[in-house]
């Protein structure tokens, strides 16, 4: 095991949230790119210097913290959502920081340290790790804007000079990122850790019916072609025929609804809704679009619809390293016996992107009542310092060659 | 009956859409207190006058045409939608006034004419008749206001030194209103008239669910507290428990639907829909309202939500006149045998308010489409000729105590 240092890693932790410190609970306010983000990326080369690592950052601004030769690389993100929490990839960023460290004062394996630009996707989705890993082709940076209309150019003027040359991807062995689970399984079942098993793949499309605007007194309900009946009957085909074939960690979620024209005394006559499902096996996914597609063709034809679906946004899902997942398990076993699991990840995270360049795996620690992307977000300091040590463990026992 | 002239009438609603005309189909624009509304009423008290009735504007707008004496009151709004047809409402009007000039050239029954202020509601719903009728309390009129912040009295301005005082009710015997059916019930059946039983009533409230609003990636099914799955739940069961109560008349509308955070990848903890249910028997509005309750209390327990009603708006069935309703049904009889049906009015009318004052009833004509509000409102010539006529034989058959 590395010789981490708990304190060192929290008193960091909480300086960095100093940074954009929303002044309501630990809240942070530090969007990629915002002089917050700047900011706290400049205290971080500091803090990668005095742990003898170069600093760099790359094109996008995402920052690394290099040691010589091949290394492991550990790191998540230190951007914010716009109303964000302390822990939301800082932990994975400090965590990577404090194993870097420890590993270079104990002659330990070599630990670089990344802190990835716009991973809450102030222009995208992952934006910076995307950018990298080649997900994101580079003749679509130019063009990408945030919900205000800024450009990516614009916004990444900011960082002025201390833009540089891409990082060879192959000067790494693995990466491996921890991060708050923000959801509420390992809280709610009393788990200490999650060794993510898979990122999940996504699906997600707008489905459209379109029946008969009427008048909601004059028009009888046999010769009505009401678009929210038709949602309502949709949704309950889907969740009677999703049952023999998801598991216990598929979902799926009707999460935007717009009615046309929604007002009380008209009936309906369109709805565009979102359908969005996760799982972390393509050929479920596949089986959950099938019948989708035949139930919303079913509740048309039934019900007198015109049916229309929008352009699918498919995220494929991405499977950990399966000995880098095997050294995290036994670090878990070791630090917190049977209070950790296997788990599929239900969120998109840099390390969806690193698997693309590069052996990759992830832990999470829980997420006190599963909330984040707020400023009320937490985890106990015992809890994160249990991912830590567990990270420390794990680093120790990697494969060779994943570090 | 009363020897009407289809020509003149006919002429007399293709003069009166030439005001305020949209330029799209037979669409006019018009709304209450408009120039173009009040170009529309100045010009139909000049057609008064050329029938030798005598025009008075009341405090509201609203212009009657009376003869001397007690007479039958026809008539109905010529106020549009801000998109509205060219029937809704002038058709009654011009129907009524062709009644009364004709009665009034053959020495026949005593017929006064109204066209209403503000029927459409920009100011309410049924304004002028709700306030003339004191549905609508004195002292509220001068706070109410149109969607643009614009109150009444202010609008009401443009009418200048045209308005004058209140038309003393008890000097009518009866209120008859033709009106098209803005529904699709005579159009998808064959019929040719509607004699309206009863209008209606209302009952419409705001039902709220609050659930917790989470991550759609990583809450699992099982731990999430969906409002969205508590609407469609509940859709559900209202939809089957309804079977037990509701006859074929009987409508209910979830219209307004808003979602909130009302994006894809959230899981929605709140959701705010409108619950609206129509029917002539207001025992049966109360049932139906037990049943919403129950089940929307049903469905919070299940799925963990907090519930929350909104104020109910309540509008009482309103039956039509026994012996008025006769009538219509003989001389609808005469003029279209077994081309006529009763049934509700599933829509308000200026009739609604005029049954507190005196005897009312209704006649309806088809809608082509079952369109209405819309530019594309319309009815066959041959179908608003055959309306006219059932009312001029009625008029002459209406019993003594009704005019």
């Amino acid at each position: 095991m590395i010789p981490v240092n708990p304190d060192r890693f929290l008193q960091d932790l909480h300086s960095l949230r100093a940074i954009g410190a929303s002044g309501v609970g630990k809240g942070v306010v530090r969007p990629a790119y915002s002089a917050a983000d700047i900011e706290a990326r400049d205290w971080l080369a500091q803090r990668m210097i005095d742990a003898g690592l170069t600093p760099q950052f790359d094109p996008m601004g995402s920052l690394f913290g290099l040691v010589e030769g091949p290394s492991l690389l550990m790191g998540s993100h230190s951007d914010t959502q716009p109303e964000g929490g302390w822990l939301d990839g800082a932990l994975g960023v400090i965590a990577a920081l404090e194993v870097a460290r420890a590993a270079k004062e104990s002659g330990g394996p070599p630990v670089s340290v990344v802190s990835f630009q716009d991973e809450e996707g102030r222009f995208g989705v992952t934006t910076g790790s995307a950018a990298w890993s080649g997900v994101l082709p580079a003749e679509k940076i130019g063009a990408l804007t945030d919900p205000k209309g800024i450009t990516l150019p614009e916004a990444r003027a900011a960082m002025g000079d201390r833009l540089g040359g891409w990082v060879d991807p192959k000067r790494f062995t693995g990466f491996l990122e921890m991060h708050i689970e923000q959801g509420p399984l390992l809280d709610q079942t009393g788990g200490k850790i999650g060794v993510v098993e898979a990122i999940v793949g996504i699906r997600d499309r707008v489905i459209r019916f379109e029946g008969q605007q009427n008048h909601a007194g004059t028009t009888p309900m046999a010769l009505r072609r009401d678009a929210f009946q038709a949602l309502g009957r949709f949704n309950t085909l889907i969740n009677e025929r999703f049952r023999n074939v998801v598991t216990p960690a598929t979902v799926w979620t009707i999460g935007h609804v717009s009615l046309h024209p929604n007002a009380h005394s008209v009936v309906p006559g369109k709805v565009a809704f979102s359908m969005q499902w996760r799982d972390g096996e393509a050929e479920r996914l596949r089986r959950m679009e099938e019948i989708i597609r035949e139930s919303a063709e079913e509740v048309a034809q039934a019900m007198g619809m015109t049916l229309a679906f929008g352009p699918m946004l498919g995220v494929e899902p991405v499977a950990m390293d399966r000995a880098m997942r095997s050294a995290l398990a036994e670090a878990a076993e070791a630090e917190v016996p049977e209070q950790w699991r296997q788990m599929p990840s239900g969120a998109l995270h840099d390390a969806s992107n690193m698997a693309r360049l590069m052996p990759a795996a992830m832990l999470f620690v829980p997420s006190i009542g599963g909330i984040s992307h707020d400023f009320a977000e937490d985890t106990a300091e015992a809890d994160l310092v249990s991912g830590l040590n567990v990270l420390a463990r794990a680093v120790a026992r990697m494969p060779a060659s994943t570090g």
